[in-house]
């Protein structure tokens, strides 16, 4: 922060008086401002954040009292304010510092985030630890968003702390937004407390039942006044949401008032037990544009901080189709055909580019709210009914919903179509947000059927396919973020052999066998190879499972080395496929297997970890060359 | 159900006259009785829900109307009305019934079960069908217990359906029991709800006001109550838990009595968009016995039905100490010395045979509810405190919180003990518990220590070890359901060492590498086939992450033919990262994998279950003749 306050630390912060903290916040504003401008990133959350930041930092005892942020995108500030400022240049950076609360990166994050609604949860253990040693003055706090709260897990948390009671302070940051507008019934509830519906509906009533005209004049104002204020604390204390499940509700408070959070914020610290203050926030706050378009704004590339206006120039890379437009114009188009298709997202409506679908046809496209648990059993419904869901969401918030795919849909052989979307590396986002270990975590679950298409054209096929394959029951399709080639022409579908792979090149010295879009690096590899003399035989796998055994018969028998390749972990991935069947055929073949080794996978660019990791087109050409050398 | 009503579908019994039911209601107990006391099964549930079962049936439509029931071990009686009476002898058995609804089974059975909490999700699923295609009249009915009610995945839904506002009414099934007592701020709420709790003390506060001494007498009886109408009714409107979520509440009701429910339910026919009724059951009702001990009734084995009694003669097998019970002992005795040992168990606190600890050392035992997410996430806070958490949960269930392994705990390298109980088939209640697939999906991920003992006394060091290695980040330790062998003296630990397994005995021929009990059947085979004149090594592998590469080169540099074994779903298993170390390391060795096939496994005993998939002592026998010639 160049500027005028120089806060390395929460203890420097706690030195500034309380009339300086108002251009602190400015400063931090103007900051953030600057550096998202200049390199794009989580943006808006961590807007509407700044006051709340200052206030919890300048009022508790960081990091020795425990402090986590749900999801973490909103955590720039308080990264600021901990000793990462000098480094945030390199924020969500290959290297750099994560834009997500890390324990590895500093002690003042006390729970590392990325998925959402797990603060409370882990809040609560450490509230527990503490309660159990006997340490009764540290303090507790977890920041969840509105929408975060929509998830069961963020429920099942506060059921629990109800429960334990141990001191701890959730603070309910509500923004009215998740990534999207928010939906979810817990949304109106939200907004009718921080209007005091409720209480002014009653008070309504009960204004009409004292004018009753019987009894005029007779009810002292004094009378009246208590009367109020006894319904109203009644109404507070026994029927709130979360006063219902034993956990004291403050608020609403504006969370953009400084010196009226430090004054809440303190007079919380003394009330033991779980308590929940309701913070008001406007998502953008101090960027106009930012409050205005909020979803927009999100996490924006680079921008003319006065302006508003996207600076990245229109290059080819920019111009790209992606897999994620094609998926939402296809399923459109899909939609227009079958009547029985539906979308299904859990809070991903313009991530999985499903925004124009929903305008177009409202009634066939369904945001549950983060609820990934839930959208696979809801999609699992329509099916049991002979609707055709098609259920969206990433690779790595699959994993939330990994039971309802074997237990609700798999099990039961439900024709929902699960598209899962940024599969593979996503980039800048990191270890969280990789879509690693979808090939490994289905590939062993009975009657799934997994594919994964090599370019755009393949995709589109594929969703055809299998919204045109019912009765085979779920059919995963992984794709990963971003573009893909050979945009395809926008008519015309063909309907693939379920467990068919195709020949992409013949040859003869190895065989590579590739999975989704990495297949184009082993197009250019193959090129390549060409000049050194090496004629290496390309197949495009498409199908995880059933694996096409009459493919991999004909390359065992003319091959003696294979290289396979998969945007993913390599344990248990396609590669590991390959292999037991191999082994199970008891050929003798050398495999090769090229993909995400059995570490987290790092923050970087999408071509930046698959150079790092060793399946971009130059690491498939070094491998080929030594095999080469022993066939 | 032999007797005087002979239904066979519920349209017998929408023929009776309602003064009938009530003997029905009856015959279905006694026979449900009979049964169970004959055979074991899932019992009180089921009991409790009789008339329930009766006044749905005789109220809607099924199966036209839709009808889900929540895990679904109460659908017994449902079961009996709707055409399966005559079958019911084989509930549970090899080749019989299922034990839960399962959409294959009955036209009756809307949804499959078996997992707690997917009900709404999957009726919501279906009402929104109906309300897209304009299908107005059709009802949708999902049956749900407080205990379920718990799960996250309950909130998300019910959040989802007060946004969607479709025909829908769901019946909370209150006993105040998950399958042990219920814990949780919810639980509360519930039994505050049916007391009238709320509503009282705020009436006790309005009527203070009113008698206030300056104003006696002023107070025409009338208004007052009209007041006090008014503050009930807005409690009940805007203040209700379910009404906060835009579901109209309906209830509490009492659940037993047959003619109330009826007319209630004939009511709520008429009411559009989402519902719930409160519904007051006794679990065990009509089974005196089963109404005082409620955890040791849900699912008893053979018993008197005149006094109670359990039957099963106290054969070897019965004795025989299980890893249930080792797990609570060593638990206990490791917490002793170690004073930052917690257990974390959701809603499994009997199962899991931690009632003991809970008991001795209660601040130290968290029940968190059915919460798998929570119980996980809970365990990283813990264990991001400084404490040494031993989560439990079912391999079955873990599925539900492989999000929180992965991103929460492993990510973090979070010393959290995962105690994953009921690994491998399970018995009778079949496909949907079946712990098959933990080892696929726990391999994959990085930095996981993954473990399982052949025998008890490894066991008991295993969770020593665990608890020992302190900053190794997770450690899984997967047992089954019931008896080990070699019971451990009470005393003394060994720690092993991480990735390393052992040498049960040496060969010549073949090398069999197990992991886990099933050890056992190894050990068999190999002294029945020295009678062959066959020689055969085996390894117990004891980890499955990290690999014991040191024993996997001398086996492989040693023998030409290797078998592994497994208790869990040979596809990404233990087997196939056998088969991934020989492929990387260019051995060339015949692999045969015995395990789970690549379906879902069907209900029967263990021991029927191990016969059936080939893993079983004779199995291996067979396997290893058959290899023998080739060798």
């Amino acid at each position: 922060m160049p500027g005028n306050y120089n806060i390395d630390t929460p203890d420097d912060l706690r030195n500034l008086p309380i009339s300086s903290l108002d251009g602190l916040c400015e400063e931090l504003r103007s900051y953030l401002i600057d550096h998202v401008a200049s390199s794009g990133g989580h943006f808006s959350s961590s807007l509407g954040v700044v006051e709340l930041t200052v206030a919890l930092h300048y009022v508790f005892n960081t990091p020795e009292d425990k402090l986590v942020w749900d999801v973490g995108h909103q955590a720039y500030p308080h990264k600021l304010l901990t000793g990462r400022r000098s480094r945030f240049y390199s924020n969500r950076l290959l290297g750099g510092i994560s834009g997500f609360p890390s324990r590895e990166e500093s002690e003042f994050d006390a729970f590392g985030t990325g998925h959402s609604s797990t603060s409370i949860s882990a809040i609560l253990g450490m509230a527990c630890a503490a309660k159990y040693r006997g340490e009764n003055t540290r303090q507790h706090i977890a920041v969840i968003g509105d929408g975060a709260m929509t998830a069961g897990q963020a429920f099942e948390a506060l059921n629990n702390a109800g429960y334990e009671q141990p001191n701890m302070l959730v603070i309910l940051n509500d923004n009215n937004m998740s990534i999207d507008a928010n939906t979810g019934a817990l949304q109106h509830y939200l907004t009718e407390l921080t209007t005091g519906k409720h209480y002014n509906a009653l008070k309504l009533h009960i204004k009409k039942l004292l004018s009753h005209p019987g009894q005029p004049d007779k009810w002292p104002v004094d009378v009246v006044r208590k009367l109020q204020k006894t319904v109203k604390g009644g109404l507070l204390r026994y029927s709130n949401l979360f006063e219902a499940l034993n956990i004291r509700y403050f608020g609403p408070v504006d969370g953009h008032d400084l010196k009226k959070l430090i004054h809440v914020l303190e007079k919380l610290k003394h009330i033991p037990g779980p308590k929940l203050l309701h913070c008001v926030t406007t998502k953008g706050k101090g960027f106009a544009p930012a409050m205005t378009d909020k979803e927009k704004w999100h996490a924006p590339k680079k921008f003319d901080k006065l302006t508003g206006a996207t600076l990245d120039a229109e290059t080819t890379a920019n111009k790209a189709v992606t897999f994620q437009a094609v998926f939402g114009d296809t399923l459109i188009e899909l939609a227009k055909r079958n009547p029985g298709i539906m979308a299904v997202t859990p809070a991903m409506l313009s991530g999985s580019a499903l925004t124009k679908m929903k305008k177009e046809m409202p009634e066939r496209v369904f945001d549950v709210g983060i609820t990934e648990q839930h959208a696979v059993t809801f999609s699992a419904g329509l099916a049991a009914d002979g609707m055709t869901p098609f259920c969206t969401i990433y690779s790595t918030f699959l994993q939330r919903a990994y039971d309802q795919v074997i237990h609700d849909v798999a099990l039961q052989k439900l024709d929902v179509i699960l598209c899962i979307d940024r599969a593979g590396v996503v980039g800048p986002d990191g270890p969280t947000h990789h879509g690693a270990f979808d090939i490994s975590f289905l590939r062993c679950v009975p009657d799934i059927i997994g594919a994964s298409p090599m370019d755009l054209e393949d995709f589109r096929n594929l969703l055809f396919t299998a919204q045109a394959s019912k009765g085979n029951g779920p059919f995963a399709i992984r794709y990963p973020r971003g573009a893909g080639v050979s945009a395809p022409a926008s008519s015309g579908f063909r309907k693939l052999k379920i467990g068919k792979g195709r020949k992409i090149r013949s040859g003869k010295d190895i065989a590579i066998l590739s999975l989704g879009p990495v297949g184009q690096y082993v197009k250019e590899a193959c090129e390549e190879l060409k000049e050194h003399q090496l004629n290496v035989a390309h197949y495009d796998l498409r199908f995880f499972k059933p694996l096409d055994e009459t493919l991999l018969h004909e390359v065992c028998r003319q091959f003696s080395s294979v290289i396979t390749i998969e945007d993913g972990c390599i344990s248990g991935g396609v590669g590991s496929a390959v292999i037991e069947f191999i082994a199970e055929q008891g050929y003798h073949v050398i495999v090769k297997r090229l993909g995400l080794p059995d570490t987290f996978a790092v923050q970087g660019t999408q071509q930046e970890l698959h150079e790092l990791y060793g399946y971009d087109k130059k690491a498939i050409v070094r491998l080929v060359r030594r095999l080469a050398v022993l066939v």
